[in-house]
């Protein structure tokens, strides 16, 4: 059944009937505007997953895109110390899709909502050429805190969560069709599909008394250029600390480290702080130190005897041209 | 110069430069997420406006989109009788699209951000092979009462803010290049590109104990329509009492009144409350009584006389096969 079938307000019901309530949810779904408890510091984020420039339907699921889309927003609020709590679904679609394919989508959505307590409100149904699947996520904090990309200083110490350049590797390897063992295949899709983004580390790094952070999705290099740039700093990243999984390195060999380095999307916590405060954070979380903040406006990357590696231009950035943006 | 000179960091600069701070806006465009002043009771809601389904470039100025997408979510947060407060917007670009051409955008969203007292505090900048404006917004309650569409009840009378059918009339205007004195075609191109959501209304009503209302985008009857679904009742309006502009009328005679009836996008306020209740809504603001909430399920259209009038399906439905989206 194509979406035209139900028509909008057929498709509406549907989705109704999927999305249940959620604490803090007075009035949700199919009036002018969601009503919601709120908080005294609010959090807001938007973030977009669009057919042709973030995916494309030949290696992503309906199901997959479900989860991305609220998981890369969910990373923002993660990013800030935050608690995700409220998500607003817009949906283009075109006439001719599948109804079972938007319900997929709705899947995806769920179990993200259901991995991290968040209810979707609200949203938009409408006609487009293409798919595109926006999310506008609201979240709180527990108190005046925030982590901030503004609040890097020189001598911090840079860290970051769990391992870097698995999810490129993975869209590397669904878009050339590469051929692993089952398990370096499973680690690499789910890397790029399913990313898991770090809601409790972003919590307890507040909680420990970090306020320098930023999830990186445009790729190690650029995002820490981001935080570099807003605080006024400048930034060492020593390249052999990078932590890289052993399936990256099995799948890409030598190549795993500039994945690591230059890849997007991972959607780890990549945070600054003082060097006595790196202890505490050791002990509560599984995190890697891998460089430090500096005085100036340069970001280097230095090998394990302080020579400087050269860097080429990484990150992902929209409208540059010849660019190939990631595509699940 | 296109947005691919700039690249989207270039392009965000450009528009951070562009948008000032708010009252309750404590971090800004820039960073992981907005952190913003919150409410005991918050409002959410999100709209688009699609290329090709929602506008086309031939018709209306970037500035004419701006200020639509806010004011279309504005009116949104009005038919709850909230306050608008902090909006993100995500903006979808094709590379080669002119710079100055979102700049303009952006006066148009901040002449309404002006008008309506709204802080944008965030948003998303991505490539895609057309151009969409997604808008979530986020508003408070002063209280705990909202206004819904859920509260309509059977003897209730069917009230409504200024005239409807103007925001059509504009559409077929411009679509077909019709020409009229240069009021009237002043009146129709504003009702139709430059809405004004009805936020002090819906706040006024609100506060004189109305709770039913939802804002008329798809058009008289099928809001009325939504509004009745809502709330498990059906409704009678008498086609004489619909409020038209004189321009309107002067413009496409007896035909005004259909598109009264059946066009969409005129944001006005549609509500309804028990017959005590009127009068004093009358005596604060300008509204039309055009009917009353019936036990049942159907809406009728009668004569002056009370004779039924034949009803064409009307209002806007995405995906339904055949419609034809109001274009601006």
């Amino acid at each position: 059944m194509k979406v035209s079938d139900l028509g909008e307000f057929g498709l509406l019901k549907h989705l109704q009937a999927l999305v249940p309530g959620g604490q803090g949810v007075l009035l949700g779904i199919g009036d002018d505007a969601a009503v919601l408890r709120g908080s005294a510091l609010e959090l807001a984020t938007t973030d977009s997953l669009v057919e042709g420039t973030h995916f494309n339907l030949q290696t992503a699921s309906p199901q997959d895109l479900g989860w991305k889309a609220l998981a890369v927003n969910i990373s923002d609020i993660a990013a800030m110390g935050g608690v995700p709590r409220y998500a607003l679904v817009s949906l283009s679609l075109p006439p001719t899709c599948e109804v079972d394919w938007v319900l997929g989508v709705y899947q995806g959505l769920l179990e993200a909502t259901k991995a991290y307590q968040v209810a979707i409100v609200g949203g938009d149904l409408h006609t487009a050429p293409l798919i595109a699947i926006n999310v506008s996520l609201l979240g709180c904090l527990r108190g005046e805190a925030y982590l901030s990309r503004s609040a890097s200083r020189a001598g911090d110490l840079i860290g970051v969560t769990g391992n870097l350049g698995g999810a490129t590797g993975g869209l590397r390897m669904l878009k050339q069709g590469l051929k692993f063992n089952k398990e370096v295949e499973a680690y690499l899709r789910m890397a790029h599909l399913r990313p898991s983004p770090r809601v409790k580390e972003g919590q307890e790094l507040l909680r420990l008394g970090v306020r320098a952070a930023i999830d990186i999705s445009d790729g190690l290099i650029a995002d820490l250029g981001h935080l570099c740039q807003m605080s006024g700093v400048g930034a060492r990243v020593v390249a052999d600390r990078v932590p890289i999984h052993p399936f990256l390195r099995q799948a890409f060999g030598a190549e795993a480290r500039e994945l690591a380095l230059g890849g997007g999307e991972d959607y780890e916590l990549l945070f600054t702080c003082p060097p006595p405060l790196i202890e505490r954070v050791r002990e509560s979380l599984d995190i890697t130190v891998l460089g430090e903040i500096m005085e100036g406006e340069m970001v280097e990357v230095v090998d394990r005897d302080g020579r400087l590696l050269p860097l080429r231009k990484a990150g992902w950035e929209h409208f540059a041209p010849g660019n190939n943006k990631p595509q699940p």
